[in-house]
């Protein structure tokens, strides 16, 4: 028997928005109900290289299959030529241990569970009227949270800002092309909206706590290195609402953590996201809510699954 | 570019068992040297399917490729006619990260790289003179601790001690028919040899440390979790030498683990085994010297990369 590989192309073409977004609401669900079994990752640095391997495994126990899927970032790589990221995925049975498929994505899945996740988190947290969305960065995420979103809530403006205008103006003309109205902004502007969702990998906050208005609603998807930090630990004293996609792994690596560390919030002051998924949040409309988003192996496991089912 | 996949067929032919050997070598002296990266490894264990992942990555520092390797062992699958180990590596430059290849080798080169680790440190530690060997457990490594130590030094006599009788005669027989003397024996027996080896997958000690004979070299490969234990706390306190493959993965789920939590040792009289295959071991004939071995992923990454470059 050889072992069945899957390319992008087929791959792309099974993960459509609808099967993505239901897969990775059921996930993040089960996830939040203790339904899932997630090893902490597996690390390695490349220093030299600029380059890092994650490698996260992840079950929605009871599923027929587990995957482990393999990430690699070397952000150098565009300077040879080659994208910064790569990467697959083994679906794997959880009866037998037989490898059933490679996922050859190069990282396709990763980026639309981690699409579908911001979305579905933000829609759900923010208030039902909030039509403008920030965007923090400029790069494949940025696109992807905003025409995400749009699928899931109509969205009045999209505020784009990047610390590279070229990239930032180009996104909004991509935006733009497909509908979508954007135009690039300051950080202050792209802080005041309704809506924020930060996509960056920086090392310190993009915004400033105090530029955030009564009622907005922000997700933080960029942090997923315990030296990343994207929102301030101010911004969540200021919140009523704190949501991580684990608990564990946000206080070890994400926001939330580095929230925590500062004094700003207790370490169980948060929820999880999942659970803001079955049931309508019914929050005040000056609330600031705060979702950490540091990526969860059973996503991937759940939507690798999904993929393989319907190819 | 499509997924370069090699079949174990290749892969089998690669790894020579000189190839093996020498690249094994090279890659213990470097892990002891601090020469290597070798994050935690992580697992999922799945109880009801009496089944277990286990995912290792490692590095030799500075190689052009390092390895993430996907290892499962269901325990039930022969019932279901399938083999109860499954698994493969990715090769990953490590200086893009782009995925080499992977290698669809059911677990070959695992098997492998345990044997020769297994043969050279048992080669180097044991007394020159020592000729018989007794293996406890009647697998695969059974087979392969003995042949590959065979191909190292001369065996007068390998005494294999297995729970199944029927088993440890079928292994005795495949020995003799490979030219190597060999007959089943009891536990005591076993444990009377010049050198010994455990292979199995036992969760108590498989031997009584004070029928273990002075002069004597013993060699556990088979503890890989921490609720297993092959080697008595009371061998590793007659122990004149411990040496350790990895002292940190030794001491979380290894047989030196288990003798340090009970007190027989204390957690920093271990060396590391690669130091002894560089200069030849100065050990009295009477001293009776221990290697813990639970598996480095630095000897996945330097195998897998060796056969890769040979393909």
């Amino acid at each position: 028997m050889t072992l069945r590989v899957l390319d992008t192309a087929a791959i792309e073409q099974a993960a459509t928005p609808k099967l993505v977004l239901d897969t990775v609401r059921g996930a993040l669900i089960a996830h939040s109900e203790g339904g899932t079994n997630v090893p902490p990752p597996l690390h390695l640095d490349f220093p030299e290289a600029d380059g890092d391997c994650h490698v996260k495994a992840g079950w929605i126990t009871g599923a027929a299959d587990f995957t482990v899927k393999i990430a690699t970032g070397f952000y150098g790589n565009p300077g040879l030529g080659l994208p910064s990221n790569h990467g697959l995925v083994c679906v794997v049975s959880a009866r037998t241990g037989q490898v059933r498929a490679i996922l050859d994505d190069r990282g396709l899945l990763t980026a639309r569970r981690t699409a579908a996740a911001g979305a579905l988190v933000t829609h759900a947290m923010a208030r039902p009227d909030a039509r403008t969305l920030g965007v923090f960065g400029a790069g494949e995420q940025a696109r992807l949270q905003a025409s995400w979103l749009a699928m899931l809530r109509p969205l009045d403006m999209v505020l784009i800002h990047g610390r590279d205008p070229y990239k930032a103006n180009a996104l909004c003309d991509e935006l733009n092309a497909d509908g979508l109205p954007a135009r690039p902004a300051s950080a202050r502007e792209a802080a005041g909206a309704d809506m924020i969702v930060t996509t960056t990998p920086a090392a310190a906050p993009v915004l400033d706590a105090a530029q955030v208005r009564a009622g907005a609603h922000l997700t933080g998807i960029g942090t997923d290195m315990p030296h990343k930090n994207e929102l301030p630990p101010a911004l969540f004293r200021r919140a009523w609402l704190i949501a991580t996609d684990d608990h564990a792994q946000c206080l070890e690596h994400g926001d939330f953590g580095h929230a925590v560390r500062a004094g700003a919030v207790a370490q169980d002051d948060d929820i999880t996201a999942g659970l803001l998924l079955k049931t309508p949040l019914d929050r005040p409309d000056t609330a600031i809510t705060v979702a950490d988003l540091t990526g969860v192996g059973a996503l991937d496991a759940a939507l690798a699954s999904a993929v393989l089912d319907r190819l």
